[in-house]
């Protein structure tokens, strides 16, 4: 078709499907209606349309109806479904191994299992359908609850002849792709994620791809995947579907509540940390996924890269908050504040005291026995102290105040009793220590072997 | 409740409530309805009305509700429901272990899972429902397409407040009935047999009744044993069952032939062979799952036993009908039959000869050198002679005509040309030399053990 002016495919730049391939692309900028144009894009550019005798207003016709049973949920919408269907675009284009190991048929069978994936999802989590006995809950006994209805749903979608893309298929290939679909859609359940894990694992330590099992397991790896591939994409496009989801979790703990149903702690807008939650959820479930998916589909690495930038944001986040609910519990023991100048000593490098410090505000430096190397730089919520406090270390660098400062200093029993019953401030406060004095070694570590470089040469 | 007059309940002797506990029980002298009073009975019986509060009236309603949600088709109709649930109280009765393993809680989900296990079964198998793309088929993915809908119909009934029997148990105990009997329910679907008595076999080897796991298993298997328990009743009550399963099948496989789908051959009337079947599903499913049961229930022996005994007719039967299909091909070859009359030795012992027999007439007798001897006794459709045609031995017995016969002799290799393109027939015949070459064996050791007692005597 070619592009007119009133084509609504126009939008489709080389540019644009150069970044399709890629987990940089921000479909934030994209339209619902323009995300159909770029999955029928996707179709044709897999070859899809002309191996499987897809008819274009079909195709079409099939994608709109799609996004239009799609609801308009905070997370689990057509963007959602975009999203997942996109990434998995990227693993096919970025893995030589999935054009050698995966036939056509079974391409096509995984974008339509990421495409209706998520269908008719209101919100509200397989829990939530369990739990105030649902008709989907009921129908399909507490099994794969929202899953197995996206995958019936989006059947019952291609059973319409308007949408119906696999009908040139012969008997043969249809039962096959519908198979694999309901296989793909049917993992993303969640709750078979560990299961599934270990599944993998032996299929992975001895992949045959003549055996169509194995096939399988891979289209189902890269579906379930995709489906939790928000933390690949860059900082900017991933951080919008971390709230959005939250808000799916608040507006369904929220009913819950009303209704009388337990509450998940996660989904509850009095208990849920979004920033310790994501940090969770990323080095417990979504990082290993892709780890070991990545052990098969090395090319996957890259990808891995970007989801440990995006855990160290979360991690820093994480960090800040906890801090600053430090802080607050510190203050609300009205302890007096001290002022400090630009360039004050606040904390000098080898003395021993049991002293905490809370920086209520301004800016400190962390440095070096020379007072020049500026080793770290902390602001408003920062603590520090709590090596020499805990440990009964000599203090192991300057602080210097950068800036005036404003500080709460807490003897180490004052600081034990103000935390009494806050088991998870004094672990945080542990896991900050047990990470300087990490970085506390190897500073050594590496002045040490300095100081043996100077002296061969000086040899 | 007072047994009067108008006591829809008043036929449950003292008698009946004795027969009920037994796989002699004959439902077939009991309506739909009595059989609804029967299960209301042993509720009672099993002391669960008393335990959970159920309520007579909705007990009754549900049992009624349930009764008219199963359809007249010719097998799965109510009262197969009720066989499933009385063998499954039969077990209950017969076996310590399920008293000392299951709590009540778990009994009654087991009840609860067989009178709900068919609900709505319309006489068509989950192969039809997937081949078809029904409606149901659809909605659950080609997954346990019928068990789901039967165990999802059975708990919407049971949320209808007149229905609701386990209206007054916790949520905590109404959550652990739901789960075990859906898990029973699921786990009738004959495709999932084989793999789950590999899965049963590793739970009996280290049986745990701590284990709440291996008592769900428990549950699942009692359920399953019950489902397949008709070759347990006696002969004259479970034969009439696989007449209504063989009818059932033919409606399918027609409506199946109509609609251009693939038809199973053991469900098609052109090919089915109804005792060859029984054996087959006998030997290879329903003996070898009671069996695994009986690891565990030992007081499961005797319905084995019975189990054996219905095994033997069918083999009987499938013999017999065997020799009368293997008659008819012989005589289509229109060789001309001999006459022998009543005391005529037709097969004298000892003499080679390569010449086979079968009996179009009469009834002749196998006997012993002496000649007289009786080792066993022939009619019509039966053949003879196949050890000494095809294996060359000498003739092993005496055949002596008993009444006046009519006999079609057939040399060896006529009978290998007459049967080729018919495998079936060669193996039948190939069977049967076996069986009696294992009888001739035995009645040769037999006989040189007297011998040696003779002597052993005489010394």
């Amino acid at each position: 078709m070619a592009a007119t002016s009133d084509d609504p495919r126009a939008f489709i730049t080389d540019e644009v499907k150069e970044s399709l391939t890629t987990p940089d692309f921000d479909m934030w900028h994209y339209s619902r209606e323009q995300c159909v144009y770029l999955i029928e894009y996707m179709f044709r550019e897999q070859g899809f349309v002309e191996a499987f005798q897809i008819e274009e207003e079909i195709l079409e016709t099939f994608l709109h109806t799609v996004r239009h049973n799609y609801h308009e949920t905070p997370f689990h919408n057509f963007h959602h479904c975009f999203c997942v269907t996109q990434m998995l675009y990227c693993i096919i284009h970025a893995c030589d191994e999935v054009e050698f190991f995966l036939t056509p048929l079974e391409r096509l069978s995984v974008m339509v299992a990421t495409i209706i994936h998520d269908l008719d999802h209101r919100g509200l989590n397989n829990n939530y359908h369990i739990n105030s006995r649902s008709d989907l809950a009921i129908n399909y006994n507490d099994q794969s609850v929202l899953e197995n209805h996206h995958c019936a749903t989006g059947f019952r979608i291609l059973q319409r002849p308007r949408c119906n893309i696999l009908q040139h298929l012969s008997l043969e290939d249809y039962k096959f792709v519908r198979k694999t679909v309901i296989a793909c859609v049917l993992s993303t359940d969640m709750g078979k994620h560990f299961s599934q894990r270990s599944q993998w694992r032996a299929v992975v330590a001895e992949f045959n791809p003549e055996d169509a099992t194995h096939r399988e397991w891979l289209c189902r790896m890269m579906v379930c995947c995709s489906d939790i591939s928000n933390e690949v994409r860059p900082w900017w496009v991933s951080r919008p579907w971390a709230t959005n989801l939250m808000e799916e979790f608040f507006a369904q703990s929220d009913r819950e509540k009303i209704e009388g149903l337990p509450v998940m702690s996660f989904m509850d807008r009095d208990q849920a940390q979004l920033e310790a939650g994501q940090v969770g959820f990323i080095e417990n479930i979504l990082r290993p996924l892709w780890q070991e998916a990545a052990e098969l589909l090395p090319e996957l690495q890259p990808f891995i890269e970007r989801i440990n930038e995006n855990l160290a944001h979360w991690v820093m986040f994480m960090q800040h908050k906890r801090s600053q609910i430090l802080l607050h519990v510190v203050e609300e023991s009205h302890k007096p504040g001290i002022s400090f100048n630009a360039g004050d000593v606040i904390v000098r490098m080898g003395e021993i005291s049991s002293k905490m410090y809370f920086l209520r505000a301004g800016t400190v430096e962390v440095r070096a026995e020379d007072m020049t190397t500026v080793w770290d730089t902390m602001g408003q919520g920062a603590f520090f102290g709590e090596v020499g406090a805990f440990k009964g270390i000599p203090r192991t660098a300057n602080i210097v105040a950068k800036t005036q400062c404003e500080i709460l200093v807490v003897g180490r029993d004052d600081v034990l009793e103000l935390l009494d019953g806050y088991p998870n401030h004094v672990r945080f406060i542990e896991d900050i220590c047990t990470e300087r004095l990490e970085k506390h070694a190897k500073r050594q570590e590496a002045a040490e072997l300095a100081e043996h470089d100077l002296i061969e040469f000086a040899g």
